[in-house]
């Protein structure tokens, strides 16, 4: 019994050696000839990574000049690597990581070269036994508390190239074995090379087509929730089969699930866009934030989809057949309503324009349609499900009912989207353009009172299915228990 | 009609800043306070990073020795800072980051420090004028093409370090202004330095109280795996209120959660892990890379825990008068027998113990629930659905066969988990407790061929809803097409 196993192990690792062996000089030339179609691809994907490298390479040549201008070298000697290293390290791919590795560097150098100055000064006066051990006390002290801070998520996420520069130059200064006076002149120069290495850096990464981290995150989070739109407009078509050949838009749905693991990047690029000044639509404290509430809501609706998608790969070809016809044009008009909601959403959010008319009025449409769903699986009990009073087996039913239900959620969560942008544009230090408060004011009467499209009962199943998903986004969904 | 708009955002602005200056010096009291509260917690949270703050304490006390100890001094002189910057930028919390970035920072200095001595030869025989033309022209070109690498994601992932002092150290010796032998003498010291400093890092952290990346990753796949275990096993008494008050327990299901987003961390430990050598149960070539795997299964399943747990909170309390103990029954053994699957799972994992009789016994529990429902709902027809030949609404199956889909989804998954731990336990490198291979081919059988359990259906529902969720992990779900 056991030795196939054995063997079967054995060959797998033959064959891999095997493989391992024979086929190096061909895996090394294949890489050598992948190479440039990987680099043309890289830039391809995006340009402003050629730009970013060029600007770099700018960079790191206008400040090695300093090496070449007499008066500069004479005046920095030496210390002049400084700027050229400062230069290498905090030029960052956008303005906001720049600007704040920048301030970050500057700041800390500048607070641990006192406290450094300080220590040693100490240091000094405690006679030459004294020295070392003090110093030795403090350097202990310093790098292993500083450490623990950077343990902070808080301080992780802004100071933490601070914090570490803060350890490296207080040891530099504290421990270096210069006399008072060398400290002074080389923390001086010092603190000249830096600054001029970080405004290099600074002034090349703002005035050469700069990269905003928060134009990033903004077109991100819009991207995002237009990808979501996408996948929900082709969804109603895909599942119930209605476009011809179907295989080609499948593949076409699957842009969404880049949106499962977006939460990390968007708190980087908010953090980073924190540091950087007014820069085109955007404000100095424009709430970015907030944009991170919005990724929220997107990934919650994502999870939903992504779990709709897996019944694109279901096998019952036809599952409706309780009240097919009626079922399937609801569940397609949530589909395709909600994702054409979230596309006028994503378009408002991208431009910055509050999104009234057009997205609402998808919404509100979607919620009728699931509204209506609602009410007629109310009404109709199980046993008239049957088209035409055929007997139905609940089977058939299971795909059709979870799809309807998942898109419920959807349609809330759409609703949640579009209510957390209007609350982007009610922020003090937005710009939404048609922004008066006439129009915010009637934009949120059309989506809370539904109009003539709104069906006369209370949402419960999406209403009851939905999580709250964030505090403080906004207040619960509003229930119409009463229609006009 | 405008006014009252204005007026409420006039007043938001007052508002806000009246609390602001009001509140600035409460405000800072309070972090003032809560400080120390914060840092007890910190640690209190992880300990090891107590630990860590102490060593990195220990290592620059270590390394700024040299500065006392007069022979390396004289023979360093001030190179010694090097030393000191090593340390603090090389020493990272776990065993893997930090020998990533030690080997990357000397190999960088060393091949860019000698490619960066021969431009500097080059240029200094090509004349005076030609020098610093020369000079700038390779400084721009290597510092824009090594920065646009390190945009490819696998240099990325584990170079980023080493491709930046790359630039750093080139620019540093061809463009400073020494004589050759100059260059050389200071090549050798900080090569030296860095040496020193680097070893001292790595030496620190590998030889008190070591935190490997590898255990973290083993460690927070397998955690992961119980989380969703966790909230299986409470999911059903949750939700058909079996337990007398729920609210309690509702917090404590919510675990699952971070799995949500636990790709990016995971990706940066696995990366960390390939440099570390072999420790504790992980030989050297231990195949970290299939974690990302099991963790790619793993977030699936929480997608779909994530949609069930909004069901959680649906105000429909007893969904189920469609033959509801049965159904109540089934669900509830597909949710606790999968999550007690999941829990041995995870344990199997995280002792490297060959999964077998528990977890397989409990997955075909829950497949053999799975596929009793499945052959329930295609056996009944939905006329018959009431209980004692009640009428049954249709929208109040909508929430028992939804959550009975997903349950279904959520066994396939567990099944997938399963096959993806017995896969890890196959790979050459990899030591799993009696992995004999009487009981792998044992085990193997046990989980394909279901036992008496198993129902003579095809297991459709599940298989058909849920889709291949990763090229390469696994071979398709088998399908068991007759019962034994």
């Amino acid at each position: 019994m056991a030795s196939p196993a054995i063997c079967d192990r054995n060959n797998r690792n033959d064959g891999e050696n095997g493989s391992r062996s024979m086929g190096l000089c061909g895996k090394v030339m294949n890489k050598v000839v992948e190479f440039p179609i990987k680099l043309k691809k890289l830039g391809q994907d995006d340009p402003r990574r050629i730009v970013h490298s060029l600007k770099v390479g700018l960079a790191v040549l206008l400040v090695s000049l300093l090496y070449y201008v007499q008066p500069f070298y004479n005046g920095l000697g030496d210390t002049t690597m400084w700027a050229v290293i400062t230069v290498v390290v905090v030029f960052e791919f956008s303005v906001g990581a720049t600007l704040g590795r920048g301030l970050n560097r500057i700041m800390a150098t500048f607070l641990a070269g006192a406290l450094g100055f300080g220590v040693h000064h100490l240091a000094n006066i405690s006679g030459e036994i004294g020295h070392p051990i003090l110093i030795g006390i403090f350097v202990f002290l310093l790098a292993a508390s500083v450490t623990f801070i950077r343990f902070f998520p808080r301080m992780k996420a802004r100071f933490d190239y601070g914090l570490l520069i803060f350890i490296l130059t207080f040891c530099l200064i504290s421990v270096s074995g210069y006399r008072e006076e060398e400290i002074l002149e080389m923390a001086h120069k010092r603190v000249s090379t830096i600054l001029i290495g970080a405004f290099t850096a600074v002034f090349v990464c703002i005035f050469i087509c700069p990269v905003w981290a928060g134009d990033d995150l903004h077109n991100s989070v819009a991207n995002n929730i237009e990808k979501l739109g996408s996948f929900l407009e082709g969804f109603g078509d895909e599942y119930f089969k209605v476009a011809g050949n179907g295989e080609s838009n499948r593949a076409h749905l699957q842009g969404y699930t880049s949106v499962l693991n977006s939460k990390q990047s968007e708190e980087t690029q908010a953090n980073f866009a924190r540091w950087e000044p007014r820069h085109g639509k955007f404000r100095y404290r424009h709430p970015w934030r907030h944009y991170l509430k919005i990724g929220h809501l997107t990934r919650q609706c994502a999870y939903r989809i992504e779990t709709l998608n897996g019944y694109l790969n279901s096998e019952i070809q036809t599952p409706l057949n309780i009240q097919s016809n009626k079922v399937q044009e609801l569940c397609m008009k949530m589909s395709s309503e909600s994702g054409k909601a979230l596309k006028e959403l994503a378009w408002a959010l991208k431009t910055l324009t509050v999104p009234c008319a057009a997205a609402s009025s998808h919404i509100t449409k979607s919620r009728a349609a699931a509204n209506n769903l609602t009410s007629m699986f109310r009404t109709s009990s199980a046993a008239a499900a049957g088209v035409g009073g055929d007997q139905v087996r609940l089977l058939d039913m299971v795909p059709a009912v979870t799809v309807a239900s998942l898109l419920s959620d959807v349609v809330a969560y759409a609703e949640q989207i579009e209510k957390s942008i209007q609350e982007l544009a009610s922020f003090p230090h937005v710009q939404f353009k048609s922004a008066e408060p006439k129009t915010l004011q009637s934009c949120n009467t059309s989506s809370s009172n539904v109009g003539p499209h709104r069906v006369i009962t209370m949402d419960r199943l999406a209403s009851l299915q939905v999580q709250e998903p964030h505090k403080g986004i906004g207040t619960k969904l509003q229930r119409v228990s009463s229609a006009i």
